[in-house]
């Protein structure tokens, strides 16, 4: 083997895949449509799953047992970041077989260099859900190598499947993970209340719609720093209007707890009462 | 006149605006792109600015005197919420002028029904900045009249700007405010948060868009509750990354109690600790 050219000058490359959830399903659609990648073996706990995987992608194999892992170029463990030691202390490592995970926050020493060859991360910035469509647009993969050769096969992989993919070492991944949580979980679950809040309210969520358009439109086309578009009641600290708020909010405590912490973090002299 | 008809069998009404910020100058743009409108009087403290706008938007008079606005139709009150009575005690208040105003937080009793004949809100549901282009997408226009024929007049003056008009009475509009905050304002603090992490800690925060669009995607597009697609450490409980997050954010005070914060309402259980 030319460890130079690890995996990059083959004309069909191999890849197994262990899980089968949101990660798992992504990146095996996308394996499956891009060119000169062929579905080896898919792992699952539960048997049904591994078959849905195999009748939906087209793996050749499945089976619940990792040790079980056909030959491959690449095996990409999609599991959450608990269930990864487990699962690295049952593979039986082929030296010639570039293993990587899929977390965002567990470094590349997840893989022990006595028993690895050949390992890295490959690691997908987007959020993907079992009910999304496929993803049209392309989203950023980053990936990290224990040699310059397993860095180089990992890009090619990722190339297969976006045009935005880069090298990034687990310390910056850890990193960009926080920021990741700040502009996707924490957004998601501001949204969230909002919408159950109106449920509450008895007001159509969908009016503010055309509000969180705008939002994302602007922070995704601005040059601007984004503290440039704050507005509201917090920035220019109306204690009118947050007083109202919150006194709408006194049977939402939990939304009221929100509001009020975020308006103070946005100001802090939203606290401070004017004598 | 014919109260029945109140200025929505006019082929031309007159429109005037007190205020030259933002809001002023979004509904300005949009009202001179509309057909049967004529700009007459803007008001502004500062005598350039509303020169300015004369020029943009084609009023036919300006001033920086609120008792000077010539003879209108309507006079939309463009100016902020604490300035609002000021400028409703300046006004000499003529029968037939239907006075509004523009903010989401004050109620219609701001107009005395001893000085004021018709009188009324009109809410546009969106954010707007005037470094922004202009905005080619709809937002909900929110009326709401002191008389059924002043609601009807102020629902024809806004479906010229958009086809989401509706009536909402203050009490709603009030309750609709802190949903529009919370989707709106501490969404563009959480992003520009992140904005600045990512500067602090030298990550590109344009590898973020392409997780930002799809979140605000999937939140415009599905009919699922939102709280479906939360993802994340902290709905998964996962103290792990939630401890090393903590720790990368340890020099970063604010981001860190945001992260604590946001991630302990998500699931109070990520605060409890496993004895």
């Amino acid at each position: 083997m030319n460890k130079n050219n690890l995996h990059t000058n083959k004309s069909t490359c191999k890849v197994s895949i262990v899980g089968t959830g949101n990660v798992a399903s992504a990146l095996a659609r996308h394996l499956s449509a891009a060119n000169g990648i062929v579905l080896q073996s898919v792992v699952s706990r539960e048997i049904t799953q591994a078959e849905v995987f195999t009748q939906a992608y087209g793996f050749s194999h499945y089976t619940t047992n990792v040790a079980d892992i056909q030959l491959s170029d690449y095996v990409l463990l999609c599991v959450t970041d608990a269930a990864l030691p487990g699962i690295v202390a049952r593979l039986q490592p082929n030296e010639s077989t570039l293993y990587c995970h899929t977390a965002a926050s567990v470094g590349i020493e997840l893989f022990d260099t006595s028993q690895f060859n050949l390992f890295g991360v490959f690691y997908p910035l987007q959020t993907f859900s079992t009910n999304d469509l496929p993803n049209t647009k392309e989203f950023p993969l980053l990936v990290e190598g224990n040699t310059p050769e397993t860095t180089a096969a990992l890009l090619h992989l990722a190339k297969k499947i976006t045009g935005l993919c880069s090298v990034m070492p687990s310390d910056k991944r850890l990193q960009l993970h926080v920021a990741a949580v700040m502009v996707n979980n924490f957004t998601n679950y501001l949204w969230a209340q909002a919408q159950q809040y109106c449920q509450a309210q008895q007001l159509d969520f969908d009016l503010l719609k055309p509000l969180i358009a705008k939002t994302a439109e602007r922070a995704l086309n601005t040059n601007q720093p984004l503290e440039k578009y704050q507005t509201g009641p917090a920035i220019r600290n109306d204690k009118t209007t947050i007083a109202k708020h919150l006194e709408i909010l006194r049977n939402f405590p939990q939304y009221q707890a929100l509001y009020r912490f975020l308006s103070n973090s946005i100001n802090p002299k939203t606290q401070q009462t004017d004598e």
